[in-house]
């Protein structure tokens, strides 16, 4: 691999970090985060492939800086995965409460907010959605995975947007006990139930 | 009750109407649906209160062209309450999918773009979630209103975010049958159903 000191033609530091970035939302936008490289997205920064995992340890790292994820991705579908099948929905909101709660939840209501917006922030969520449960989903191998998927990113954006952005009282005011008790069969279901089809 | 026809300090037609609108989501904004009057709203737009009458046939309708809600609230009222209360939650589905693909989906995301951004949209989209379902869950006299209406509106909004915000293929490409089928259950024991209290 090249080394990582080696620079390219931008300055280093901080512009290498944003323009990697900016180019980063441009890629995965255009190819989906499967398609986009690494490779592609630093010739479109002008910057040396190397600096993707100086600055953000690899893809994975550079998609969650790209969405303001305050987590990995991967660190996500280890918390997710661990554990048995039937509790993943309460792991999924007790990890997605706790993971925009302890930011503020400031970060989730600037990517909904960029995501009405803009179209392009719009294919960053769904990707977004995509690649953090999209493979939970293909892994547990059930039927109809991407209605599943679809269903369960409608939930769980839901929740994220009443309580960070509508910020409605009751939900603001629930505990995640009671969020993870009211809402993870309504995502279990969709994960791995019967999704009473017409 | 006062003539119609007389006028405010305003001039007439589309500016008293423009008026009555700016006023109408300062209003609702600042003392929700219940607290604001057609007298204040009124005032607040410097015209005679039978202008909201004459325009919008009055407070609901004032509130739904705020909103831009492309039918009324009392309409959707009487669709969603009138049958069976074990099937409220498949005629809430097929109303919002039926209201909102009529409408192109554009309002809804206008609805949630102004909500992510102002903090005074957020409120009107609060409201709105208040005052369409709030009396419906009051009228059903269950336990826990409160937390029901959240719970009920994160799954309402999110399904309108996937469908016409971030355009999540399976929800897009989904029949109102297929959306009637899988979300009305969870809406169902949102609204009238066990919520696994911790």
């Amino acid at each position: 691999m090249t080394d990582p000191k080696r620079r390219g033609r931008r300055p280093a530091g901080e512009d290498t970090r944003a323009a990697l970035l900016a180019a980063a939302r441009e890629v995965f936008t255009e190819q989906g985060f499967d398609g986009a490289t690494v490779r592609a997205i630093a010739a479109r920064a002008e910057v040396d492939p190397a600096m993707v995992n100086h600055w953000f340890g690899g893809k994975q790292g550079l998609f969650a800086a790209a969405v303001e994820l305050p987590v990995t991705p991967e660190w996500i579908r280890e918390t997710v995965l661990s554990g048995p099948v039937d509790q993943i929905a309460v792991r999924v909101v007790r990890t997605f409460i706790t993971t925009w709660d302890n930011s503020g939840g400031g970060s989730f209501a600037t990517l909904v907010r960029s995501a009405a917006t803009q179209e392009s922030a719009a294919q960053m969520l769904k990707q977004f959605i995509s690649v953090l449960f999209g493979g939970i989903i293909r892994e547990l191998g059930v039927d109809q995975p991407e209605l599943r998927l679809g269903l369960f990113g409608s939930q769980l954006a839901g929740l994220g947007l009443a309580r960070y952005v509508l910020r409605l009282d009751s939900i603001v005011d629930a505990d995640i006990d009671t969020l993870a008790a009211t809402i993870g069969p309504t995502l279990q279901r969709y994960l791995t139930g019967d999704l009473n089809l017409p």
